[in-house]
């Protein structure tokens, strides 16, 4: 299944894209996909929905994140050798987990905002998935069971908020509209081997990251494994999972987001992102 | 208001000290002291109340967390100046930003947990506040009015996991039982100085830590105006402010919690916390 979430800011409804590739809504039959959703019986009563029963909703409608609120945000560092090697990082020897912030969401095609003074915002094309059931240590040859389904995230980052004010990441990594989820959550059972998942981004048309989850230092399975070992995680906690090379701060000279400019990424089977830039206070 | 959980885990209702010092059941006026809760008119509301009306609770009963499930749990690293000395840090000139998991808080009395392979389990007594509304750029003058109430936080920490592991500190910092909150979550009104009050904790019977707010780097009101720089607070979110020295880390030699050790703390006003340690597995 493909689920997505439509309507306007804090007034989405649960969707489902249908064969012919139309948003049919599921607001009659659930109520958003929500750490209670995942936590309970959710996912398995959609399958039996006959979705040609449901309202077409209007191809143009906005679609907001595809988790409605995660409880958490996790995201994994330097996951990708080259993309280590271009920010002058040690390639790590266990997955690097740090925090994003569930305020941080944001819809697949909504604007990115440059906070205040920003003058390094940059771009991270990322593979994320969402949390089915409380996962606390589990062993890597189960792991994927625990993962109720895949999306796009843009972890988008401010390289000097995160790398030279004092201390941890995620400084650079929680302003609002820094976490682009979606447009569809597509349930595990439909992704055949996420270890061979294209991945790419274009910034203004042109293609700067073109990569594969086959790079991936860590794979999926070990990162919730190990994840699982710190950490109870929970239903509809979402994990992003690391970018492959081609960001501004890997670029010479470094090159950031500026008002006006578009990026657009993609996950084979996981749609297509699209967001335009702007100043904090002009959206 | 001084404002509790009582019951067990997962089962918590709604509580208040009376005048008397007893626990008052507050199940029927509201549900749950969760961000719902404090996005709503919910603490408003409590002070209506006549006291005396609410069934008494049983004195022995257990104490939950205060906060029922925090939508982020944020900290703030080495934020008194002898803690960062003793832990051979350089003292921050920006609050230094990090997570823990909302899944990592427990009640201020059950056991605190020492993972699979830990060696390092370390205490930290600190001063922890929850968000009432949402705090987006919010000027440190504002700052105050953006907390609902404040709380004791033993802000649990595995050294080895936090500093020896790839990165960022947060891996040491998220296990389940890490974050005791409580025992009461004091209001906003009943705090007439945030910045100064006297903060303690006991290994078995013996003090190690004992220092006051007032010895603080970052204001309460600083932390609050900075975090928000980086992040929308959001009402029900909870920060814990930084440790004092005399953590086992800053010990020469260094001296980390055993099975059966009991940790004894509090805050001025804010009650006191007392949890034994166990191996996980054996709770």
């Amino acid at each position: 299944m493909k689920l997505v979430r439509h309507g306007q800011p804090g007034q989405e409804r649960p969707g489902i894209i249908d064969a012919q590739g139309q948003i049919r809504d599921l607001g009659d039959h659930c109520k958003d996909f929500d750490p209670g959703f995942f936590a309970g019986d959710g996912l398995r009563q959609l399958k039996t929905i006959d979705l040609q029963s449901l309202p077409v909703v209007a191809a143009d409608t906005r679609l907001g994140s595809c988790v409605a609120r995660p409880g958490t945000f996790l995201a994994i560092g330097l996951n990708y050798v080259q993309h280590a090697i271009e920010t002058n990082a040690p390639i790590p020897t266990d997955p690097i987990i740090f925090s994003k912030a569930p305020s941080c969401v944001s819809g697949p095609n909504d604007p990115v905002l440059l906070p205040k003074g920003s003058t390094k915002t940059d771009w991270e094309v990322e593979l994320a998935f969402v949390v089915g059931k409380r996962a606390h240590y589990v062993e890597q040859s189960e792991a994927l069971d625990y993962i109720a389904g895949y999306f796009i995230c843009n972890d988008v980052s401010e390289r000097e908020f995160q790398l030279e004010r004092s201390g941890q990441w995620q400084k650079g990594k929680m302003f609002p509209t820094f976490g682009p989820i979606g447009p569809w959550l597509v349930t595990s059972d439909e992704i055949a081997d996420v270890q061979n998942l294209g991945l790419w981004l274009e910034l203004n048309g042109k293609r700067i990251q073109n990569s594969s989850t086959s790079d991936m230092i860590f794979s999926i399975a070990k990162i919730l494994s190990d994840t699982s070992q710190y950490v109870a995680l929970e239903p509809g906690d979402i994990i992003t999972t690391g970018t492959p090379p081609g960001v501004g701060l890997g670029m010479k000279p470094e090159a950031y987001l500026k008002p006006g400019d578009v990026m657009r990424l993609g996950v084979d089977g996981l749609g297509v992102q699209e967001q335009r830039v702007l100043r904090w206070g002009e959206q």
